[in-house]
């Protein structure tokens, strides 16, 4: 997924040190705050305390940082006014303007109170990517020079997140929404980074999303695997991207509050907030790590499908080639024996254009007719433990069943099962198998 | 004063044509865009209009735009609020942000109406400059890279003005105040472009200030020496750098209005404006071409200064020291044989530390005592055909007395004389000399 660099190699364990380096307490930081977080001068003031702590405490600190809270879609509005269809190219230029504002500014803050400081653009590093613009992806990052600089200069450096550079156009790119966090752990992964702090109005990840379940509580670690399956379903406290990232190269990923002054402590354990690592770093493990759920689902049926070869490819292959994105597919077994029901969910937002994909195939595939639903809900139950444990999904179902929710469709996969039910049901079944597992507070 | 590629040399004639293109009419051009004609989106689709006027008309075209007004003075009282002493690499870096903004949406906007473009950073071309962080000098620009677009792709290139980059650390550095005259004028010698057209709120270059001399007339052509007097006598239209800047290389700046849309006529053509331009060009010449004024002058006279060789370096030496930009100098012949007054002017602002330093260095200088003055303004008559006609400057004192108005000091070089007169007197004297010398509309 990441080509050079960045390929899936096997890491080295979280906490190797680079040999530069022998005091055990200190340690390679990469600090990442928010838009939220750096949202005015007084904030970015902050920031600059909290990078001026851990600096105190003897790390080395690379910070990432993204634009003040408003600046990109004020931007974007802006390329939106000067011509509805813009290049991407121009696009990029445009908006990551405001992470080397940020930058700029933080770095002088830092130099402020006395902590030597260089900001750093895409290009200047650099951070060199696709040439997907707008949705670029890093292949690689020379950590070398900020390395060099960590040493001589203790100096600490301030680096535009969400930007890159394609090095055979210098052109610079931009890696999606939410690419700071791509960022904060690609550079961490560049520089030996014991550990990235993802900086957030958040103190953590949860067991649950706190105004659902107020018996939540914050996860003091979580597996990268797990971390994957709460971001992909749509936990917004990470981009899915970073984790991956962070599993593949072993970065161990700490999401904190940026409104706490926290203690520092070592730069190898595992700070107030939740610190996503490997699961060997996790002594005690819990069998389920946490209920994720969506409303934002709807549930196609198609009734009365032939039941041949090749039919599946007519029906996914369409949508496919219309960017719909189809998530739970689950197929009946046929009861004539000549025809069966394929069902599956695609976000609420495609669901009128999964419709007309499949008007418009009905003869290639072959159906009675196509029932639609927009009022589900996807609960998904998640554990690094289920691996090795046989029938949580059956406890599921049977408290479920208890409270007379109905389970529409069911898809597992090796670390979680996914449940689509009513979307009326949705706080009810989350509460419900909150306690089942344990979860509660 | 310009190194490397921008040493003084003597340029071409200013209307030579580069080998690559033979059609008469069309030529290449460097159009500019100050911030209050990209104040807004709507602002930068009539620039956008603009630009596509010219390229319609056959030209290959450059554009160089400043901020967006507003943004430069936001950006610089962010990094003030962020830390009192800023490091200037930073304030580089912030700052140089809003061009960037700029000259992305410029680029969209002209591509939404058919124009191909691409944006262009200082650090992409690039334009390499000294490493004087916030007052940069350009050293050289490669222009290859755009003249290529131009002629494979019809592509307008629209560059960030005020930037650049050093190019040993690759930070971003900027030119200073108005440095995106300066950044146009320097694209134009690299691009060997036929005319660098100055878009701002004015029309042109008048006769004198319009608001004190209600018959000023606009200038159709005025001599480099000549613009490079009345910029450096506070005429605000134009940078002085830039217009040294096109002296050196001999390229032709035409300032005109961007609120108007002028015909586009021949690049090598004069459009309505004020086109600066090789003496050579100006056919008809009058002895006298404008009028200046400043008030913002203090003088000071330093009575019974021994005189003896070495005091004119004890008086300006400390000055100059301290930065005290010291203009008219008048030493009278000495009455007794054994002192002399010695009479000077200064930026109003630096009057009290002119007297300051003055105080200090009494001991070293030897003097009676220093008397000053804020309430005077110098007057200056600028023409280069007074190299050629006596007698320009008696007309004058003639004309003064005639009304009353008391001549303090005088100073003259070949195509320009000061007077310093009593501030009260100023429009007085601004007007009759107008009248004086033929400029009266």
């Amino acid at each position: 997924m990441y080509s050079r660099l960045f390929a899936p190699v096997l890491a080295p364990r979280p906490c190797a040190f680079a040999d530069s380096r022998s005091e055990a307490a200190m340690g390679r930081l990469v600090m990442k705050f928010g838009g939220t977080s750096v949202a005015d001068i007084e904030r970015i003031r902050n920031v600059a305390q909290h990078v001026k702590r851990e600096v105190g405490a003897g790390h080395e600190v690379a910070v990432v940082v993204s634009a003040m809270a408003g600046t990109t879609n004020r931007l974007v509005e802006w390329c939106r006014e000067a011509a509805i269809l813009h290049d991407a190219r121009e696009y990029d230029t445009v908006v990551a303007a405001g992470e080397q504002v940020t930058s700029g500014l933080l770095a002088i803050a830092l130099q402020g109170i006395g902590v030597p400081a260089r900001s750093w653009q895409g290009w200047q590093i650099p951070i060199a990517t696709t040439d997907a613009h707008g949705l670029a992806r890093i292949l690689e990052i020379d950590g070398a020079e900020l390395i060099r600089r960590f040493q001589e200069r203790a100096e600490v450096a301030v680096i535009s997140g969400f930007q890159g550079v394609h090095n055979e156009t210098r052109r610079i790119t931009t890696l999606g929404r939410g690419g700071s966090d791509t960022s904060a752990v690609a550079v961490a992964a560049a520089i030996h980074a014991d550990r990235c702090d993802i900086y957030t109005d958040v103190d953590g990840v949860y067991t649950s999303d706190p105004r659902v379940v107020p018996k939540a509580r914050r996860l003091e670690k979580i597996a990268f695997e797990e971390m994957l399956e709460f971001a992909s379903l749509g936990a917004k406290v990470l981009q899915v991207r970073s984790v991956e990232l962070g599993m593949v190269h072993n970065v161990r990923i700490c999401v904190r509050s940026s409104f706490e002054q926290p203690d520092t402590g070592d730069a190898r354990g595992s700070p107030a907030g939740t610190l996503i690592c490997d699961e060997e770093e996790i002594v005690e493990q819990h069998v389920v790590t946490g209920i994720a759920f969506s409303k934002d689902e709807a549930q196609i049926s198609i009734r009365r499908v032939r039941d041949k070869p090749g039919v599946a490819a007519a029906i996914f292959g369409p949508l496919a080639e219309a960017n719909v994105n189809v998530d739970m597919i689950v197929q009946n077994v046929s009861g004539d024996g000549a025809t069966t029901d394929i069902t599956f969910t695609v976000p609420a937002a495609d669901y009128e254009r999964a419709s007309a994909v499949l008007a418009g195939s009905r003869p290639a595939i072959g159906y009675e007719r196509v029932d639609g639903a927009n009022d589900v809900a996807k609960v998904s139950v998640i554990g690094i433990g289920m691996r090795s444990h046989a029938g949580v999904a059956a406890q599921a179902f049977r408290a479920l069943a208890e409270r007379g929710i109905n389970i529409r469709a069911i898809t597992t996969s090796e670390i979680k099962f996914s449940l689509l039910i009513d979307a009326a049901y949705t706080e009810l079944a989350v509460r419900t198998l909150h306690s089942l597992y344990g979860l509660d507070r």
